[in-house]
């Protein structure tokens, strides 16, 4: 019964219309989107679990998700502080209980003071509570050694990847040859090239360097941008760091030479550091580009522009499915940024128990608090590796093994190299033998194809 | 030092750069997006409460919000059930407490099994949990009576915000007269008109009839899709259905002529029911599209596609800070319905807190539950009023008087009416007194001013 496309006279005859909504009607630049950490190797590992609980006989007897980067999914326990208090705003009630202590107790009534009619069930102001704005105020002022940040300048989120897309959103325009391009580091997290396809903005791409353990080199970045030029309007740049999938940690020299090539080359700066507190290696430290660009000082530390991510999923928490998040923007255009907050309100807010999240992430207890003791970070690894083939290594990889990996190409590679990208968070006793599996997976795979 | 676009020369002499993101550089697609729920009249309430907090005199001593439909920020109290099994599944540990009911407990591990890590802190899978799709499923059976729902047509949301938007999102393309249009009630709930102009489509409105309590006309839908055809590509038709602001609640014989209009034209539907618990009115009943739609039978039952959206933020729970949501697609082309999945995935998951929330809201305790007696629907009103002039009415309203209310323009109205939106959510004892304020108002607003 399907009809081809202009086919309308058939169809009137027949009484069956074609659909209104088709891949050929439909918004192209949504077509084009490529969205790799959930892509066809996710959908096949979603249909592998059912048919293992169906009794279907595989050659393994679950499914390991090392697609992405999600903590609590691998078995990593929640940290008891953030979760009491969760569940006293949740239902207030419990606030009477003796089984809570009195931190989390009073936690909670300052955050369901700060809230709409004392509730999580009310919708909080759009750039998010006022009260925890101050909280990610103080705690970006504590990371950056005492530089001052504004709560105004700080809008909480639904997830990292929200707040991504907002100011991306803000910077695309033009059309043709004047179409924004966004610079992105290549390997990259895939949510970039998403939102840059969705929004019809050029992907510009700037390689990290394998050989340096995937260094930014700032000679590289002015070949992407001299390049795209000549077809686009480049106005951003987006930095991951710590970098995923590469896990490389910028040094302050390297972070320095970015924020002053933007700077020249007048380019909005996106740092994510959503990473931040996964720093493990030996003589790797965090700076933050708002930090380092403060610490330059003139002109840099009162123009540049900066956006810089932080989110709930990352770090020792790992609290992924409540989507929380935010963005502190420095040094934007006032009108630009009532902007922003105008575009926020129109989807209301972000949702409140990810705030809550958020407000205990930045100001946890206190070595004089009852929970301090019990509030520790329990430090996972989070880096990434890097291998070879792709797709069809990883396809593979999941049929024969249960094993469920992205292939190099979602994150993007140097044309003729192939990677994959696993996340190394299952816990020890999963993580040995997976890594076993892998590795004879790849030694048959790589004598059988080479 | 502001410097004017173009005025690069001077701006390297002084070393003083213009910003590169502006009002005339950044995405005017965005710059067009009004949004008046929350625009200028918000913003003042927000900074008159601080000043208010602050000791500033005022002729009142607190704001009263009645510009947003947010139940629990006007005092009403959150249903003990929904929260007690969100405090169990954020804080596990309390499954072991006697004060909570067994039914509440059963159905937090329920949830908490189809988590991924047994936790609300891992991602879910981007549509929504499978075991909550289902229960969707099965409440929209029930509601149906008894026309089967396919937990795969139905995909969680942050909120119905989000999920009108996605579906907006793949419905628009094309560029001048191919654009799309899409058709809107005016008045509207101004998300609408905030995410069409976001997305850079037709915004083509259709009247609602003032005198006949707001109803839905389809010659008057038959006017707007004629007129439109003139300049753009009318592809998709909203309706909001009970409506806001208007609180009408649509004939099942007007929701037979719509859906014939729609197949006849080749038009989209998108039903916005998320007031589909908020009906009062004596000899009103909703009536969901898809159930009409169902029973007219062929062509319309497999044919005609339809989007129908809900929430938690409305009915008699109002959980509105948790952003949970749902849409159902009805007849969608599946590879489109692919893409809506690929589309989703980039964001990775709607918050899980607000995806629990959903589910206990689908299916409550049964009558033979300990909670059922507990669990009651506190039913409120919901409609909303209709009165005269405009934004300078609502700004004197709450300069005056703490009021604060949504001028008619930002739902729209015909032309040379002026109308403003309230919600009436505060509980009686508030409610009284403002009605009595505004009624004072008005009348001193009606005299100084004619
Ligand atoms: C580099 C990077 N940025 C942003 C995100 C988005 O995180 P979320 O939206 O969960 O806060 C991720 C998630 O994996 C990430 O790896
Ligand atoms: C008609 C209508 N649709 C959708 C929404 C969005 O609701 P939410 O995003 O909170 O689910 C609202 C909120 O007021 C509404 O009135």
């Amino acid at each position: 019964m399907a009809l081809r496309a202009g086919d309308h006279s058939q169809a009137a005859m027949t009484g069956v219309k074609e659909k209104v909504l088709t891949l050929d009607t439909m918004n192209s630049s949504i077509r084009r989107v490529e969205y790799a950490v959930r892509g066809p190797i996710v959908l096949r590992a979603l249909e592998l679990e059912q048919e293992l609980r169906q009794g279907v006989k595989k050659p393994f007897t679950e499914v390991i998700r090392a697609n992405i980067g999600d903590a609590q999914a691998m078995g990593q326990k929640p940290i008891t502080f953030l979760r009491q208090v969760l569940a006293l705003c949740a239902h207030p009630d419990l606030l009477n209980s003796p089984n809570f202590p009195e931190d989390a107790k009073r936690r909670a009534e300052h955050i369901l003071r700060a809230c709409g009619g004392h509730s999580l069930g009310a919708y909080s102001i759009s750039s998010g509570i006022q009260l925890i704005r101050e909280d990610v105020a103080r705690y970006i002022q504590q990371r950056d050694g005492g530089i001052s940040a504004d709560p105004d300048n700080i809008f909480l989120s639904t997830g990292a990847s929200n707040a991504i897309v907002t100011v991306l959103k803000l910077l695309v325009a033009g059309e043709g040859r004047t179409r924004s391009g966004v610079l992105i580091p290549i390997p990259q997290y895939p949510l970039y090239s998403a939102a840059l396809a969705e929004l019809n903005a050029v992907q510009v791409d700037y390689y990290l360097d394998e050989e340096r353990v995937w260094a930014l080199d700032v000679a590289e970045l002015r070949r992407a941008l001299r390049q795209a030029r000549e077809h686009c309007r480049p106005c951003a740049l987006c930095v991951i760091n710590p970098g995923n999938p590469t896990g490389q940690v910028q040094t302050r020299e390297c972070i320095e030479a970015v924020i002053r090539f933007a700077f020249e080359e007048r380019l909005f700066l996106l740092a994510d550091e959503v990473y931040q507190d996964n720093v493990y290696a030996e003589g790797s430290q965090f700076h933050s580009f708002k930090k380092v660009l403060t610490e330059m000082g003139s002109p840099y530390a009162e123009q540049q522009e900066l956006a810089s991510f932080h989110s709930v999923s990352k770090g020792y928490m790992g609290e992924c499915g409540f989507r929380g998040g935010y963005v502190e923007v420095v040094n934007m255009d006032p009108a630009v940024q009532q902007q922003m907050r105008k575009l926020m309100s129109v989807r209301l807010c972000p949702p409140v128990p990810g705030q809550v999240l958020l407000d205990v992430v930045v100001s946890p207890p206190a070595p004089s608090d009852p929970s301090f003791a019990q509030f520790q970070a329990p430090t996972r690894p989070s880096q990434e590796l890097g291998l070879a083939p792709d797709m069809f290594f990883c396809m593979s990889l999941l049929e024969e093994t249960g094993i469920c990996v992205v292939p190099g190409s979602g994150f993007g590679q140097r044309e003729g190299t192939y990677h994959f990208r696993m996340t190394i968070l299952p816990p020890m006793e999963k993580l040995r033998p997976l890594l076993e599996k892998l590795s004879q997976f790849h030694a048959k795979f790589t004598q059988e194809y080479s």
